[in-house]
């Protein structure tokens, strides 16, 4: 079977109809041995210019990169790094137990304290990742006589902690689409003890902002619990970076305000903000009781980083003003980028093969980023990913604009297969 | 109903029965808001001796630590710490996406070359934290005609693995009760496609070990895949750490070797070693796609802890030495430590008051080991739980023996009540 796929979307949808682990395994193995396309890494690293390397063949290419999440750069901030480094010495290095167990440190104690200030929430419960923070709180905050309403571009992250949960039912309304959000809380109020709309700030493949404001003045009508993932804006949006619920004026009316730190405080780790009992509940949860608490550099990078963030408000306005740069510059060329609006900016190519070429030409002249395809979209909705850091240069802008331009040209990609597709996330 | 509770335990078991999120949160949090005794953090992080805080009251007292899984004390090593320090430097303090979003660097490749050489596997892949390697790798591999027998005792990420699966059935058997796992594959093995069979090499609760030997060879009669998780044995059993696995001789007859490397290595993250096919699917599953990566700098830790294990043979053998010599003192001062024999040293005591007092005594006196309870082990299965540490001294042990007989004959504890007891992990 292995020769005959193109893609790895093909793959993995062949493999959903395949029960048997040996032939799901050999199949997968078998196109992946031979495309080896995104097996690569970095030498050192992520930073706005850094060695890529192919496992595979072993090359080295210095490029661009446009994949890292750390929109801050404080990943390699000097003051960050040296607290780190303090805390390395005075720390030590592992938690070497759950939180609960009693692996927290004074590190961490100021992080929820930190966080809750920031939110404006009463408290705030540290996971050790975003991932596990959601998967936490989701399973452990919904009932099983309880509906989940949740936005279809829902990270994997949220999706699995639907999964989890004991909830009676899960719908998902159309993305950023409040009509079709409240059609379904008026159909379905009455046939459930509470209901728990979950949606994202921003979402991580679109960057599309949610219409925040909207999704909360439908509490004037209709009684639920908002939970509002704030993984691409914590640290970014609102006043010293308290969000965008806080940027948005709807912090009070967001029942769960729950983010990454692997993101804009170029960390690891995740948190959920709410009221002081709905956290005491949360230090039950699997995920907070039986996991390795986050380690005390990572901790101390995170302190490091909201403090950075809290004094130089200009690591924000320059890091939107660099986004906004670089979105007029692609718009100028012709690209439609969409609802998009966060430094997260998607360049959409349909047709996987020309998305590939794409991709694989910005490497050969030193611009990199992963390709966005199935299972992280659906199929024949991969994309370009472009991620704006504040450490990326006018200069880097220019030239992946510029390499953009002529590579899309080269392969006929046209604004027809550029244009914003009507994504919905894969289940 | 608050005040009627008295134990952690009878709360938790109430709210099973409740589905309203209000009165679950306001019940749980009315509870330890006046039961602080398990909020506790560390003042500098984990060390044999460290200032333990108390976040109440803010009370602070300097402790011998019982509570920390850095079996080798690592986290304190010189050498670590340096390698881990030039690691901030080099690479920055965050990995900034998913690994296979290109997050990995050179460390974290050599991390799975590493651990591939190690247990003697093709390969090895690389989660964000041990409980997410489970989660990925369990509900990767079962496909929705097979079937999984797993311990009894099995930790709650191998649970929440096997929940998020698509296994047609799943089935427990009696902790490390080869005849009834047989019992159980003979009578199953016909109605479905596939069987996993997913033990631990040593269990966190009891300090137990798994009859590896007996299991595997069920394999001469039987058709099965076996899961090894060898959180609590990789690094500190085997020649160079090789793990359980690899003293008992059967690797090759083990399909999955799981463990965590936030205990022996001192830092955070999962792997799961197997065969070049099965790790290709495994980087396809939602926790490795969809979390960031490790960090450089935890990754630096994990490394620099592996060449200390592989360097220094004396590490893993005066751990030993430390654990027999404890167990041996409490042994001989009376102590029941039933079927335990990994540096996981528990100390039942049935009635949920005395365990109390007893743990509260002994923190008195300036010994540290959290309670373990419901929902960690079942009701009335409490247990102190001393986890022995390389850098534990003989007076840090001494003491420890000492204070626990004399507080435990203070509040009449028995041996009938510190005997093993049948324990069964609580699904």
């Amino acid at each position: 079977m292995t020769n005959e796929f193109v893609t790895i979307g093909e793959v993995l949808t062949y493999l959903k109809g395949i029960t048997d682990l040996e032939e799901r395994a050999k199949t997968l193995h078998g196109f992946v041995e031979v495309d080896n396309e995104y097996d690569r890494y970095l030498e050192n690293g992520p930073a706005t210019l850094m060695n890529v390397i192919t496992e595979q063949s072993g090359e080295i290419k210095e490029c661009v990169l446009w994949n890292v999440n750390h929109y801050l750069s404080l990943n390699r901030n000097k003051n960050v790094i040296e607290k780190a480094t303090r805390a390395l010495s005075q720390f030590g290095t592992g938690a070497g137990t759950s939180a609960s167990s009693c692996g927290m440190t004074t590190l961490h104690k100021k992080i929820e304290q930190k966080i809750s200030d920031m939110t404006g929430k009463e408290s705030a419960v540290l996971f050790p990742t975003g991932f596990t923070a959601n998967l936490g709180a989701i399973s452990m905050l919904v009932g099983s006589k309880d509906l989940i309403l949740f936005d279809r571009e829902s990270h994997s992250s949220i999706i699995n902690g639907i999964r989890l949960s004991n909830a009676k039912r899960t719908i998902s309304f159309k993305h950023n689409d409040v009509a079709d959000l409240e059609k379904k809380l008026t159909r379905y109020e009455d046939s459930f003890e509470n209901i728990f709309v979950i949606v994202e700030s921003a979402y991580s493949m679109s960057g599309d902002l949610a219409p925040l404001k909207e999704i909360t003045n439908l509490k004037q009508q209709h009684k639920f619990y908002l939970y509002v993932d704030e993984a691409h804006t914590f640290g970014i949006y609102g006043d010293k970076g308290r969000g965008y619920c806080f940027e948005q004026g709807v912090s009070e009316k967001v029942d769960f305000i729950m983010s990454t730190l692997s993101k804009a405080t170029a960390s690891v780790g995740g948190f959920l903000a709410a009221d002081k009992k709905y956290c005491s509940l949360l230090r039950f949860s699997d995920a907070y009781l039986f996991q390795a608490c986050l380690t005390p550099v990572d901790a101390a990078v995170i302190l490091a980083a909201l403090e950075e963030i809290e004094n130089n408000p200009s690591l924000i306005t320059e890091l939107h003003a660099k986004n906004t740069y670089m979105r007029n510059s692609l718009i100028s060329k012709g690209f439609d980028l969409g609802t998009s609006k966060s430094p997260i900016i998607p360049v959409f190519i349909e047709d996987h093969n020309k998305l590939r070429l794409v991709v694989n030409d910005l490497y050969l002249v030193g611009v990199y980023s992963t390709p966005i395809v199935f299972p992280a979209v659906k199929m024949n909705q991969g994309r370009i990913r472009l991620i704006v850091n504040y450490n990326h240069s006018k200069e880097q802008i220019d030239y992946t604009v510029n390499a953009l331009e002529e590579i899309c040209r080269r392969h006929q990609v046209n604004t027809e297969e550029i244009k914003q597709l009507d994504m919905h996330r894969v289940m």
